[in-house]
């Protein structure tokens, strides 16, 4: 699993500083805020789980080298929106945050107005790109329509931005003492799994799934994104600023809701491990190399 | 030209109210503030632009009420963007507007942080949107993915958030003053013009355009969109705040750069007129009706 993963990595690595326009003219600042921030690293998990479902799905493309191509631009596209979603959420206006991946946010170094547009100019991009891209096989079209829609659901009002709404809300108002895990639950289903899902059921999409395929992904990234969450809020509780490279411990400080703070660090741990059994059992009709659920046990163990 | 343009503008005006999601659940306050803005009225440009450039090219849906309906979410698509770029625009971080289509602008009624995902979430939506509309009809899907390559271009770093980049920069930096003219004509270019005409050439790619009428409606509405910069200048010179609906004569206080600023009204109503000529002689093979031209003129003496 780690030697598949990596080679999607250096795939996304190798892609992304060219999948923005090169000469950006007069506007030259802007393309330079958002490569600022794109190209700062990070684990590259959601392009990764593009490509990822495109090799292990549907019967035309499995295995070959041409799903992979096929599925780069949307991985790269799930990064860019990935990236996009990180600077707004980083300004003074949201979380207020200046660090990130060990450098200074977007806005620290572009200023506020720059940072607002590098994350608009990302968000768009990102549509710019797969769509232009599938242009190039015109056969596929349908299938790329599909992963386009997976991907705008999946980071839109019915799915990111709905989380982060509500977290913004939470942070705002308080969380509503009598339903904070029903509340809790729908800020990280939407604002966390959403784009791990979207992720790989654009990458499906695109190889050309069966329903089967796609009902497989679907539970599995709903189920390994709400686990990726619980496993973050564990590591803010629990780790240092210089493991994590970003500022930790601000959630306790701020008493935000947590699953930390809902249910203790060992019961957040327990949900974990349930969360994990359950990605693993639900990703088993497309995961004959085990992959998939190699993925969600390295998940619950990791430590930054 | 009119009575055309109403029949657009009513459509558009009847499709985008359902053209959001309805329920937000837990998140309802986003899509409240999303459509707080969406639904404040406008003149609808940019969709009924859509509508128009889809009725009149290509030779299968020509004149068919299908071609119409097909192109309808591709026009509502525009305008949530430009409604989006307007909340953005309108944030303390960049123009600091108040009022907005006479009424508040979005972060003045809803907070910064949610007018911030307000512009995210419909600028997101209408790519969703434009998707899943889309695979209702299989045999265009190449039209489609297609319009939303011109719809994301016109948008993104080669678009509107290359000139709002630009402009951004010439407020805090002030304009090179040995390339004003340069920096304004690259501005508009893109901030306004780039919409106008990726909306004409998302309309035509949904109606099947030919490489001839893609070009025609393409400099037409290069030619168009500077124009109507151009009157938006003229007008925030000599028109009040209750004839626009918004605050005026903001350029000229803060030393804006604008076409009136740099030719004066009468220089920018020379070229406001030159403009419109250019759009008329480059539109005619695909203004059998007289409709684009008609356009382009009545925006050179429009007073709102």
């Amino acid at each position: 699993m780690h030697a598949q993963f990596e080679r999607y990595r250096a795939m996304v690595e190798a892609a992304l500083p060219l999948a923005l326009p090169k000469d950006g003219g007069w506007a030259e600042v802007i393309t330079d805020a958002a490569r600022y921030s794109l190209l700062a690293g990070g684990k590259r998990l959601r392009p990764c789980l593009v490509l990822a479902a495109a090799e292990r799905v549907g019967t035309d493309l499995r295995d070959s080298p041409s799903a992979l191509r096929e599925a780069l631009p949307a991985a790269c596209a799930m990064e860019m929106i990935h990236t996009y979603s990180l600077i707004h959420d980083d300004l003074p206006a949201m979380d207020n945050d200046t660090l990130r991946r060990g450098r200074p946010t977007n806005h620290v170094v572009y200023g506020e107005a720059m940072a607002i547009l590098a994350g608009d100019a990302l968000l768009t991009h990102a549509f710019a790109h797969m769509a232009r891209a599938a242009q190039a096989n015109p056969e596929h079209a349908l299938r790329h329509l599909r992963a386009i829609g997976r991907v705008a659901e999946a980071a839109g009002l019915t799915g990111m931005v709905a989380g982060q709404a509500l977290d913004v809300l939470c942070e705002k108002q308080g969380a509503d003492p009598a339903r904070r895990e029903e509340q809790l639950h729908f800020i990280h289903k939407n604002k966390t799994a959403a784009m791990i899902r979207g992720a790989l059921l654009a990458g499906a999409e695109i190889g050309g799934a069966s329903e089967r395929e796609l009902t497989a992904l679907s539970r599995y990234g709903a189920a390994l994104g709400l686990a990726f969450q619980v496993a973050d809020d564990i590591l803010d509780a629990t780790s240092t600023t210089e493991e994590m490279g970003k500022t930790v411990g601000k959630d306790e400080k701020e008493g935000k809701l947590t699953y930390v703070a809902l249910y203790g660090v060992d019961g957040a741990r327990q949900r974990l491990d349930s969360l994990t059994e359950e990605a693993v059992r639900e990703v088993q009709p497309v995961d004959a190399d085990g992959f998939f659920s190699d993925l969600a046990r390295d998940f619950a163990a990791r430590k930054h």
